[in-house]
């Protein structure tokens, strides 16, 4: 069925309250959540609502976080998330991180004790709303074994940053440090279905296209050795320096459920100001995106996107159409939401 | 032959000073090439001497440049390189910001007006003297297209990053955002050797393994379109926020012998004790590389390195026993050694 994001919003929000969520911060979860879908992110979309309401109603997840700083200097932020839900831990770092860099020109902001942040995009779309650039990443559980390696160390990682144009859309990339999303892989687990060649290995290091297979073994990095030296950066930067946990000592969501994750954020963000008119870097921006996308095809190449691009067409159309929820999703958040007494009909029809 | 790293450090810096570099600058440069060579990453060693040389020689390249500062924040420093060899502009810059790291916690620093910068891992091990954690970037002349294209936009734009350990050595990771730097293309070349699959595509879009026709095309980004986003942000972050040439806009190191290359760069400098204490830091940077380091290891592997750790055990030899300089390599030396009255065999025998 097709249902609007605004109904969709709702529907989350009201479910997070029943689990002791204050009003703002159910509806920055909705959001972040509910956007992921409008960019055709399905993965990191609603279809995370029943595992975060599992691990809300176990006391893994701290409903009311008391975000504290831990530490700051004048570029940097050190956060607690006091196991907060991710996103509403890191829409405080955001808010902090936006008033220093205002004030110092950048900063550089770590939080410790946090959990699942959704996706990096939703952190980048807030402070490109500021105009300024932004870099978001936080470490994940272990799904991905050390370059040669078979054991699960590092997790998928994503990393993200965004760039305010003028004319054009701002540029958004968002990516997991592994081939693909584990998200994507569990989709496909869901659904039945199998996955392409070169996504992921079986528990004793074979090449696997079944889905329940790759996700008893471990994903593979983008682009071999250098995705695995990209993901341990973002370990380091989101686990060992802000104290949170790293490698096989951050809990699963799936699973674990009596334990808070203890996943590890950092984020950049940086003032235009501090090197350039932000107008002047703007125009910029445009040259390059206008150069980049008038620049000659290959062959049965029809159009060259920048990154994010396809997102924002993503956006604008199920914000017009609808998002579309398959029936297995659809049919676990009726289960959620029945578990919560909220009646999903009452929302989305 | 096999000469060792002080003498072709000496025989370097002594040429570099026939140009007009001053001592003091010459040896960074010196130090930089060598350093690249011992650590295995000959395509960014003094094989790159002539070409200098060309470029100083014919004014493209200022022999001594007034780095100053353009702008600053508590966070953030612009640095103008003034023409002059990336090594010695980027060494400039990292001083300023080890120095403003310190008092400030960290910093962002752009650098404009710069040129080919050699190896980031340089810079990294720099700040690692320190006992701070680097990122060095740069943007260089075009020679990848975007993904879906086939003219050359980015360059392969390198991206390093150090982090300290306590027993271990440091982590350090320096990559080119395409599969391969542009050097060992250009290497193989040389050599009149094919280049495996996947390195790059011809200029019509085509892939090959010819070398010269991949000099002639265009390289691919690692990881697709992943490594395409990645080299977008370099450029940037590098090119587009500091003032610098970005895109096809910068000259090339090679051709365009009149004109200085506008190459930009952008570093990171963190002081861990902004987040943590030092000891503590560098501990836990230690359990993780020991528990990779002791990780289940797929068929075949005989051991999972740490980025950067084959290139500590390339410098640990090679500075025993000695670099190995091709004859083309030698040849071209002592040919721009000739040119500057220098005789390569007072240094090398």
């Amino acid at each position: 069925m097709k249902v609007y994001a605004e109904s969709l919003k709702n529907f989350v929000a009201d479910i997070l309250q029943k689990v002791d969520i204050s009003e703002e911060n159910s509806r920055i979860v909705a959001d972040s959540l509910v956007s992921a879908n409008l960019r055709g992110v399905d993965s990191h979309g609603v279809t995370r609502v029943p595992i975060y309401v599992e691990r809300l109603k176990s006391g893994a997840v701290n409903p009311d976080p008391n975000v504290t700083v831990l530490q700051e200097s004048d570029a940097t932020l050190l956060l607690d998330g006091d196991d907060g839900m991710g996103q509403i831990v890191g829409a405080k770092a955001i808010e902090k991180g936006i008033e220093k860099a205002k004030k110092h020109g950048a900063v550089y902001a770590g939080v410790t004790r946090s959990s699942h942040f959704g996706t990096g995009a939703y952190f980048i779309q807030k402070v490109l709303e500021q105009d300024m650039i932004a870099f978001a990443m936080s470490n994940a559980p272990s799904t991905m074994a050390p370059w040669g390696g078979i054991t699960p160390y590092f997790g998928t990682n994503p990393y993200a940053y965004g760039i305010p144009a003028e004319k054009n859309s701002p540029i958004i990339f968002d990516m997991a440090t592994s081939v693909v999303a584990r998200g994507k892989i569990i989709s496909a687990e869901q659904r039945g279905e199998d996955i392409p060649e070169g996504w992921a290995i079986d528990k004793e290091g074979r090449p696997t296209t079944n889905s329940g297979e790759a996700l008893a073994g471990t994903v593979l990095p983008f682009g071999g050795p250098k995705g695995y030296a990209m993901a341990a950066m973002i370990d380091i930067m989101s686990g060992v320096l802000t104290g949170a946990g790293f490698g096989p000592h951050i809990n699963n969501i799936y699973g674990d459920y009596d334990k808070p994750q203890n996943v590890g954020h950092f984020f950049q963000i940086i003032d235009i100001r501090s090197f350039m008119e932000r107008d002047q870097f703007k125009q910029r921006v445009d040259q390059m995106i206008n150069e980049i996308k008038n620049s000659a095809k290959a062959q049965d190449v029809e159009e060259i996107f920048l990154p994010g691009e396809i997102e924002f067409q993503n956006e604008k159309e199920r914000t017009e159409n609808g998002i579309e929820l398959g029936s297995e999703v659809y049919e676990s958040l009726k289960e959620t939401a029945a578990s919560c007494g909220i009646s999903i009909e009452d929302y989305l029809r």
